[in-house]
Formats: C-alpha cells, structure tokens, sequence
C-alpha cells in the first residue's frame, strides 16, 4: 500500500473535525483583543490625555476590525466546504490542521501591523501572512471538492471554482506589494479584499438547494 | 439578482452558528479574569500590604462582575433568539458576526473602566460600548424576527417588542452621560441595566410554549 | 405573577448551557498555565540558572496543578447534575452563570498562592473562594434537585445529599483557616479536599441506571 | 465494594467529554501563538531592524510549529480512541482530565525552549514534558482498549499496539537525551518524531470498517 493511499484510510465523523475548528476560530477572533492594551495614563484622572491615548490606539483597532471580518469569513468558508464532505479521512484531518495553523497564527501579524503600521515590512508580513492562509484553504477546499465531496452535490460544483478562488490571495499579495509604496493603500486593499466573499458564490446556492433537500 | 438578494441565500444550518458565538461567549468571559493581574509586593509574606492591595483591585472586580453579567444576558437571550430562527442564511450571519465583533471587544473598555475608574471618559467609553453592543443585538433579533422565523413562533411575537428592547441601549447611553457628573452614578446605571433583562419577557413565554411542542 | 415564578418561565435546552459551560471550563484550566511564566536568565545557556529558576517555580506547579484537579471535579459534577435536569430555565441557567463567574475567577487565586505561598492571606484567600465556589454549585444542584429532577430519577436522590455535599466548602473553610499557622497544612488540605469527590457517590449509582435505560 | 470498583461506576455520554476535550485542544493549539511577541524596535519604521528582530524569532516560530502539529497529532488521536468506547467512566474521565492536565501544560515547555533554544535544560525538557504527555495518552487508550471497548470493534485492535505506541516516549526521550549533545539533533527529533503518526496504523483501518458499519 502506498504512503499517499493511507491517508485516504481513517474515516471519521465530521462532528469533532468542526468542534474543534470552532474553537480555534472562536479563540483566534476573542485573542485579537488582547492586543488593545490599555494605555498607561500620568494622570489617571485626565480626560485629554486618554482621549489621546485612544486615538493613538486607531491603527491597532483597525487591525483589530479588518483580521477579526477576516477570520469571520473563513469560518463562514470553512463551514460552507465541510458541508460538502461526506465525512473526513487523514488527508483532510491534516490539511485542516494547517489551515487552522495559519488560521492561529493571525494575532502575531494583526500585532506587529497594529504596532507598526507605518512599517512597510509589518504591513506586507500581514498581507503574506493572509495571503498563505488563503491559499491553505483552497487547498482543504480542493481537497474535499475532489476526493469526499456528496454525490448530489458534485454536479452543482463549478469547474471554475478553483481559479476564481485565486482572487483572494493574489489580493492580499496585491496589497502586500503595495505596502512597500503606500501603507495606507494595503490597508485599504486588506480591508476590501473580504467584501468579495460576504455573499455566497452562485454555485452554492444550488449547493445549498441539494442541503436542503437533505438537511442533516 | 440584487446584492441584498443574494445575502439572503447560503441557507445553513445553526448548529455551527451556535457552536462559534458560543465559544466566543465563554472566551469572552473567561478572558475578563486575566486583567485582575496579581499585585507586586514589596514584601511578599507581608499580609496588611496584600490586603491593602487586593482592596485596591476592588474597582477592577466591581468592572469584571458588571460585565461579566452583561455578557451572560447577552448569550441568554442570543440563545433565545437563535431558536426562533428556522435556519441560518449569509445576511444573518454577518449581523451574527458583527455581534460576536461587539462582544469580543468588551475585555477592553472593562480593562479600561477598572484602570481608571475616576476618568470620566473611562467610564463613560464603558457606556458607549456597551449601548452599540445592544443595537447589533437588536439588529441581529430584528432580521431574525422578520426573515428567518419559524411559522408557528410569529404569532406569538410581541409587536412592540422592538421599542421595549431599546430601553437597554437608552439606559447604556444615560450612564454614559451620567459619568460626567459623577462616575458613581454611571457604576450604579450600568450594574443595574442587566437586572431588567433577567426574567424572560411576557411574549417569550408564549413562543417557549410552541417551542415545547416542538422541541428539536 | 410573582417575580420569583417568571424565573422559572423560559424553558430552554440544555444542550448550549452545557456547550457554554463546557467552554468556560476548558478555558478555565487552560488559562491556568498562563502563569508558568518563562523565567528570566542572566546567561540564556545556563543549565544550573535555568534548574534552579525551574525549582523556584514550584509552588506555581503546585497552586496550577491543585487548580485543575478541582476544576475537573467541577466539570465531572455539573455532569453529573445537568444530566439530571429535564430542561432548563431561566433560574437555572442564572444559578449556572453564577456558578461559572465563580470557575472563571479561580486563575486569580491560583496565580496569587502561586505568587505569595509563603503569604497566609493569599493560602486563605483561595480557600475562600473554592468554599465559595462549592456553594454555588451546591445551590445550582439544589435547585435542579428541588425543581427539574426528571422523574424516573428523583426516587434515587439521597435524601442527605445536600448535608454531605457541605463536606466541601467545610474542607476549604478548614483550609483557609489552617493558611494562618501554617500554609503547609492549607496545600495539603487543598490537595486533599477534591479525591473525596473522585469517585462517584452512591446515589448516582442509581441514578445511572435509569440513565442507562433512558439514553438520551 | 472495592474503591477501584467505584472508578467502574458512573456511566456517562462521551458527548461532554470530548466538547471538554476538544475546547482544551482548541485553546492549547492557539495560545501557543502568544508566545510569539511583537518585538520592541528602536525605530519603529526601520525595516532591517524589524527584519532582523523576525529572524531572531525562528526558533520560536520553530518551537511554536513542532508543538502545534504535535498537538493536533494528539487530538486525532484521542479523536480515534475515544471512538472506540462505547460510554464514559469515572476512571476514563480522570485518565481523560489528567491528559488533558498534560497538554494544557505544553504552552510553557514551547515558550522556554522557544526562549531558551540554545540551553540543553530547556530542550531536554520539552522532550521530557512531551514523553509524560504520550505515556499519559497511551494509559487512557489502554483503559478504554481494555474496559470500555465495543464489542464489534475488540476483533480487530492489533495484539501489540501497546507495545508499538511506546516508540513514541521511547523518540521523545532519545531527543531529552539528544539535546545535551546537541540542540540541533533534538530539533530533528522532536520534528520527527510525530510525523510516524501522521497516518492511521493498519488495525484501525479495521476499526474504521466496523465504524463505517455503525455511524453514530
């Protein structure tokens, strides 16, 4: 038996699969938080002062806001592509794995942009960093597409998906070229790049037609 | 087809909605303990300076314990309102995130009231949060309530329901503003604004009633 | 209606009460280790420095180790005592979120006997506060007992169960009381107190019979 | 009744145990990444300065990466064993609570040799700490394999699966031992080493038909 055909082997319930992604996506967007450390106040009594210190603060909250957007659309994505799954096996149990390695990785590159946004090093790691993540998805996603996805569902795939998946990372690579030009043109850019993906693509509402047919 | 048509497909199942905003839940609680950092003593065995210390954290556990509470109502009720849902679609997902986006902010400005619990613009910040908070609950039951809800649960909605619920963000803003004037006051507004959401409200029981006799 | 009959209004499933409360523990006792803290080294390649750092973090091991222990027996019996309910309400999950305010304080006293165990205050103070913890969670049990027992269970119910369950709070009260002549006395009462509850009591023995012929 | 018999008592669901155990893995894999901190640059916008401060950071990241994936070996692990009991004991949920007691452990030997990658103490004891952890795993699978088995699935669990299991402890110690010689040849080991588990072994693809027989 061959290395590769093994880890086709190992079924498995989906149930835990999605527990514990759940968890690490619902503790990576709660930890983004702890990165808005309250400031240290002379006066603690100072209204202008904090005032100050809160405005300073603005980058980091706005890192804060676009990873948090981030992260809640690859749990949606996430969610979206083990429902196709049948059930999972080795191959997929591992890819997620890494995928959820990146996905636990974000409140380092959230923090190093927050403190650093006039960085174009800091500001082009967190577009790298999301660019990876992007691509470790499609990767789960090509994965389950082609090896465990439903039957009633194969047909309602489009075969374009793949390539129109690329969109996203080649945006956050966009935005992390741009960085090294304008910091503020990235920020845009890695704030608009999740809008893309807010509302379902065309082919899973017939995806979602057959789900419906057969809710679990 | 519209854009706001296509939010409302990617028709899903709620298990995994509430497996997330639960996770977020209890890490957002959870995390509220870890700004109650352990004083330094300059002299350890010293039982008068720990004392003394640990009274000065009172402001700090007065904080944690106000929002803790808080939190918990809003997952009550997030629980309630989820369960009126017939299935999950993109638009409520999205209000669902932003939700979560809320809550999982709320470890800062607690952070921040119990650090600087003289500075008005501390506590009256707390306020401000915590009345946006309310409004995106609003706003993820009001879409629920007239898109997503089971067919025998709308007759038992209260038509007013939406009006009564803006008591809490009013009651939020008016410890904001009452922290101009004295913070003590504000401390006061914010512990007991939770109380009046404790019990379920009259229209709940009828809609509990349906959910009995319909239990999942 | 009285006040006090609105709260027993509200019935709710029990499975995200439990998913909620899951959350909080898991969280709970994974956030104890926080307080292992790398230490600092003068010579980063020090083997003597970093061995004699690591033996000085001891009482920490101690306080995070006796920590766990009962927050899993805490996990184990609110197990034990939801599995006897026949649905929640809203009493009930407001006793359960009291009882769990109380879990997620219990990284505070640790780091603080951890930090201060030559300290009395700080050995009493987490005496204290499990014998306070204990109390709630006879209270959320008592009321589940009195008001939601399922009824193929409520026969097998120890009519002395609550008496014997003070054990607990009584063991840490003795505890605390014993930090103040001697803090070795308190980590060994500590130590002790939760392997009384390691095996299940006799009444549960029954109870799990019916369980077993009632398999949810 | 003999204590040990009492362990036997108080069947449970394996739901709760495994939400429990996956909310451990789930924060242990994602506090790991806070470890990682955004370091302190002289000027903020210096990008060399920023750049070299990152490659400081390898062996952290490095630390941060073999920890991880063990992590998630040991929750597909504990995935498949736990499948293999047919309910939940007392005596299964303390070997359960005193893994899980293990790898919520594992955060602070990663930030020390993380920290400290160039001390012998500090490599040999992520080794150590990691040999207890599997040890700590291979005693909860032989409780289940031996006492909580289903009867479909006892046929084909391989005779000397125990004694395959050891090679686990068995690398994880040669590493502690590797790391006084050599730090490097450690790294290797400790990377390796979980790489011999990243497929199913061949008993359990028996297991896995059985499984596929009876979905839950």
């Amino acid at each position: 038996m061959h290395l590769l055909d093994r880890f086709k082997q190992g079924e498995m319930r989906l149930t835990r699969v999605e527990a514990f992604s759940d968890g690490v996506f619902a503790i990576v967007v709660t930890l983004l938080v702890l990165e808005l450390k309250v400031p240290a106040l002379k006066d603690p009594a100072s209204v202008s002062e904090l005032a100050h210190q809160l405005i300073e603060l603005l980058p980091k909250f706005l890192s804060w806001l676009i990873s948090f957007i981030i992260v809640c659309k690859f749990w949606l994505n996430h969610h979206h592509v083990l429902a196709l799954a049948r059930h999972a096996n080795y191959a997929m149990v591992w890819l997620n794995s890494i995928f959820l390695l990146g996905q636990s990785f974000i409140p380092f590159p959230t923090a190093l942009m927050g403190e650093y946004h006039g960085n174009p090093l800091a500001v082009s790691f967190f577009g790298g960093v999301f660019a990876v993540n992007t691509l470790l998805f499609i990767a789960l996603q090509a994965y389950i597409v082609r090896n465990l996805i439903k039957p009633e569902l194969a047909a309602s795939q489009d075969p374009h998906g793949l390539r129109k998946a690329m969109i996203g990372p080649a945006a956050y690579l966009i935005g992390a070229a741009a960085a090294w030009f304008s910091v503020y043109a990235a920020f845009v850019i890695y704030a608009l790049t999740p809008l893309f993906y807010v509302t379902p693509p065309k082919w899973r509402g017939a995806g979602a037609q057959a789900l419906r047919r057969n809710p679990k």
